[in-house]
């Protein structure tokens, strides 16, 4: 056996050493030979940052994973065996753009939610379209591996234009929840089974086991108790009614505050705002501080600082999903893939969030069977946005693109929709030229 | 043939002038025997001033159809081939609640929708259950005909509890929308068709036909243009944006306002509140006038006052209705009833408003396929909030009936959700037994 | 309004007579001023004779309709409102080859099922989709109304792959039970409402009514009392057992009896083989003397000898169906059409035969529902066949037309299965060359 | 942790030794401290000549699992953790019966399908049921493992009747399969992985992995080679045409013969039937035989001879099955369990046999998606029959068993089908007493 090739677009990442934490950790049943991390030429400078870090890293652990650093995203991809995508088109001031537009006409303002979401997609999927092409001519038996957000859409997007088929999105959001509610039950997490279904960040936990026992009411009573949260880095952990808790059932994911406290949420937002700026731009000192700490040619560890990026699990969600697939694992692992019925009444060939079994043969979804009632509409009224967004990414039809945004539950107004569309549809016109042909 | 006998609960509404005089039109096509108006006793003195009026205007018409007034609800139903109802459990004050207290939180507070729709459905559920058990033994052949509000609600719950499953509910949304239409295209309604797919107030024009040939884009881009308005008495008319119709490719109907103008419409509602107080006690002001003009013993026709009051072609839709039934006339007309499969992804056994042939044997429903993807969210919440309304009246389970104000698009905060249930229920105690036992 | 164009493609068939009298009768609601009958080279002889017949009985009847006699398709098709198909491929010998190859094997050899049906589709499909590219070009607002058969197969694969959508097939088969039913119920037909359900020549009556109160529980006592026979010309008559009628619920159509009466009906086939031959070798004879007849210069209307010919009310089906299109009716007739989810659990895309509002706009279906479980899963099977036959004929694989063979209920072995298929395909070589490329 | 009880109702089955062999080898995974085998009156030889075999065995093996022999089945099954059932009403003489009248009429007599399937479950289910309410009273925790036949049958019959719901439904259909393509591919079994779906007796390999490489195209052209056969022992190793499963694209199982060769089959039959009687009176030889060499004192391993009983890797399928609840595996295994959606197509409360993950929570299935368009109208069938069946078996209606005999695609008339039902109701009578009331 020849050692694996992975390839890390969007490798300039603040991201990757976490990444390369993880595959130092599962050298032994992950043999990574090479390791491409590619950017593009605005990315060089922290493409090379992070690259050397990653250098020093695989050279201290004495693992013989070979680190390359490349501006030639066909060269890196030929012969690989997994490619995994980290890009953000038009960097963190894009990101700053969609969460600032929408907050000025009273909606929210989110990178992968409602409009700043839409607008991500729009942008980001003409490239992950792009990158399966090459992928097709260069490295057909791989699998894509998409960490991007919004990775629900960005998966949809592949599944019903990409190039290949052989596409898995994946996110950190289930795994956090996993790891909460081990904590919560304070217990070791591989006692803990949770079975997930829905779409990306918008995900329920439906069943929790513990050794094999059911425990989702304990898990709900405890989530509703205040006492503890289950949240991320950029979400605000407003406690959940305990009540509501009981009457859903299933343990909501912490994306599901913008729905179920869309008030709350917008309010916090308009505060934040006054007294902080936008996330992005918290986000963009952040990671500036970072690449500062990774310059220092000493450090050959992932700093501690990387934590306050957000991102938790995402190297160890990474590592055992591609080590699962390598291997033939057959283990079960919360992962975004064509529906295929396992969830009834959203489409076959639509993009969800499932527990699935991790095969060499890619992820085989375990059967859900219907979504309670209590939460079938609103699953389903993001699963048409995300359909319409891809369709509108596609063809660059601006009555697309406005039906995706004014459908979206967090806008609501067809008008101020239409405003937030046109301004935003500007502000970003550099990496939107489908719209502008 | 012995005549058809009808009986009316909550005979003593306004309204009744209204159906008195669809009935004496339709006379020839619909021989009406026995009309019977039914009330409770706090309605006794409205059913006596409404029932003198409804004497006289046949007397004046010259057609031999008996007027019974009674507050014996079994010995009205007594053999009756159809039974209407339009009743209004705690009557105005009730409606009032249901506007204010929403509206106190920073919610929308409707009659219909959200948390006042839940409410009227969760006093009304119970009583029309009672009616289907007295059909079911005192006149299990007939149809019962509802017109009482939240109508897709009441017609889902009877669908699934009721004793009898001849039930339609019957809405004068589609009629006023058809009308509307055929007003802008300035043609005779007869030259329209319009096919309706969706629910009970978020019911949808599908296509629109002139003399068999589609024009609906021509009617979205009329109603998009600003210079008509399709709405209702008591729905403000604000403009649709052009391009989102031309987006939609459907027609929405005048309620569907709250959802995609939810910003517009809280924010109007909380203004008229502060000039002029809820709908509600608008309305108590029009029925009192209105009831010192039918009190008149010179007046023999419905006055012409009756139009402030709203409820549009009422009269029209049933009358129409109920004869296309007693003649077997198989003609389309828009109805809520079971699902049965016409729109793919509701279920089966659900409420659904569509265009249905109407026959002796009831209304079947045509084959309406998938809703766009556009509103399938939309609806499947609404649906699922109907369905949650329904269990929760039912059973009287506190937890049912908050995941129902939850879940609900207009209430946009569980913890706010919770409050607004709370106050609610102690505030419509008297009309909600089930919920305090 | 200038009068309508009808187009009818084999119009040198021995039913033109019967068409050309409805179309007489129906002159004052369908003001046919062009009927052009068109066929191939070898068929110029009959369409003469035919066609002169035709003209004899216009003449007579005094209504102002030109009858055109041409082989050039292309120029029969300009402008056309309606086109009608009733074409035979490879003419009576290739159905005596479909009737009598599969006998020879033991399994059941039928002009529209098992074997013989899939080559006549195999045969027929290409002709009818090169129809449809003249239509696209020619006059693509025209209707096509399908008379051929296998008339499910075809519709299916215009609805599939033809170049326009607006396709309906016709059948005589449920206008035929309708009438039976209304002998049987010694009613005029009109009283009589029969919703149909199925697939072409797999289509039930679910629900009689009369008058428009249901009888399907008498009829279908009626009709397993041996008394009354409801069959065609070319199916014997056999007898249902009347408790499996009873336990069935729903009235099957005569061409049932080769899957419920599958082992009589082969052993009947096997000894009218002996006997008198095949069907297609009687109807032949029956032909000749037909046309014989036709030649009578003085003969100007239908004459009596159609009758043993089968085709029972195939002019009035298509009589009414062309008249409720052309006056936007909003009628109810059975025909086959794309499914829409009006029968659940088939393919939205697949045609079903189903009761229909018919409208200037096409046919719309009446949702069904799930058929009964009883028949569920024979539907299916024969609609899968139909599915795979279709891409067979257009694909020309081989693989997938064995498959179609041995999926076919009436054909019960592969390896027998396999020798059929490899012997029709040589004795119908000259009409496959999909299969020989 | 106190050691696991089994209970094995029809516990004197000559099967017996091959699950306490079984037992005894995953003793390690699986310490079962008591085994309790049951057995009614008329089996109480059996059970002792058995039950002695079992305890020799254990003995010899020197594990600690206690055998207890009893005809008190009530008191067997409390607390119970595992209920396993492999009885057979009416014992080898009502085999005989259900394989002879069916042929008799020139209709397949088999075991498990057609008529002898129907009448094996409708004399089975309603002992399934009686069991499952002990289980409720007695062991409501127990998982019910159903080895009996017909398995899909009385799996649904629980499903949907039973009073526990923790069913599943055993076959080694799917076991034997995946042995067979190993040896074909000449790898050890554990390289192999088959992918499952579909119903019992009626279930297809829909995918081959070897080492997670997909293989089925090479597995389905070895099986077409008639170099392999893929069978039973008590169904003739008939050759599949190559053509025909390279077309198909999936694996049938051994039984699918039935259906794709009713022909040769049922002449086979005949044959047999003639040449050496039914194979139920085979195997009541073989039977006797084996509880002779059962007797020696000396024996305390499984016989060699019980090989020609079939049954193979039956005790393998029990005990791993057995092992992954008890230790909450997570790993993969075909069974029969609620559809739960995983086959899109059939309804989601169906028993269907499929793939599925194994936990202490039981069986979840994989989503299988829609079965090939092939193959969906058998399953279909297959699955409508059953469902009738257990209607039938519970509600003791003829007309529903007449319905389900009708229906089945091996009884070819429903003529015939009735003369079968009779003949068949009258000689089972003793175990039918639901349709003698």
């Amino acid at each position: 056996m020849k050692g694996i090739k992975i390839v890390t677009i969007g490798g300039g990442s603040s991201y990757t050493p976490e990444l390369v934490e993880g595959l130092i950790q599962y050298y032994d049943e992950l043999p990574v030979r090479e390791l491409w991390l590619v950017d593009i030429p605005e990315g060089k400078e922290k493409l090379e940052i992070v690259g050397n870090l990653a250098k020093r890293m695989v050279k201290k652990a004495g693992v013989p994973m070979n680190i390359h650093l490349t501006l030639d995203r066909r060269a890196a991809l030929e012969d690989a065996d997994f490619v995994t995508t980290q890009i953000r088109v038009g960097q963190l001031d894009a990101r700053i753009i969609d969460e600032s537009i929408p907050l000025k006409y009273g909606m929210i303002g989110q990178e992968t939610n409602g409009a700043g979401g839409l607008f991500k997609g729009l942008r980001t999927i003409p490239i992950i379209l792009e990158i399966t092409k090459d992928m097709a001519e260069l490295c057909p038996k791989a699998w894509l591996i998409n960490f991007t957000n919004p990775a629900g859409m960005l998966t949809e997007a592949v599944l019903r234009y990409g190039k290949i088929k052989k596409v898995i999105g994946l996110c950190n959001v289930p795994i956090g929840m996993e790891m909460t509610i081990a904590n919560m039950l304070e217990v070791d997490s591989s006692r803990i089974h949770v079975e997930f279904a829905g779409l990306n960040h918008m995900v329920f936990g439906t069943h929790v086991y513990l050794d094999g026992m059911e425990v989702t009411a304990q898990v709900l009573d405890l989530l509703g108790s205040g006492k503890v949260s289950m949240t991320m880095k950029n979400i605000i952990g407003l406690d959940w009614d305990r009540d509501f808790l009981k009457a859903l059932k299933i343990i909501p994911c912490p994306y599901h505050r913008y729905y179920y406290k869309h008030k709350e949420m917008l309010e916090h937002e308009l505060e934040e705002l006054k007294k902080t700026g936008t996330r992005g731009a918290a986000v963009k000192q952040i990671e500036k501080e970072l690449f500062e700490v990774y310059k220092d040619p000493d450090l050959a560890v992932k700093p501690s600082q990387l934590e306050n990026r957000g991102g938790a699990y995402y190297s160890y969600a990474a590592c055992r999903l591609i080590r699962s697939i390598y291997n033939d694992k057959r283990d079960i692992q919360p992962v975004n893939v064509r529906n295929n019925g396992a969830i009834i009444g959203l489409p076959e060939g639509a993009a969800v969030e499932v527990s699935c079994m991790i095969t060499k043969d890619g992820p085989k979804p375990l059967a859900v069977g219907e979504l309670p009632v209590a939460v079938r509409g609103l699953v389903q009224q993001i699963k048409s946005f995300e359909q319409l967004a891809v369709e509108a990414a596609v063809t660059g039809d601006y009555h697309l693109a406005l039906l995706a945004m004014t459908i979206h539950p967090l806008v609501t107004s067809d008008v101020i929709g239409k405003k937030i569309l046109n301004e935003m549809l500007e502000a970003h016109k550099k990496y939107l030229p489908q719209f502008f042909r």
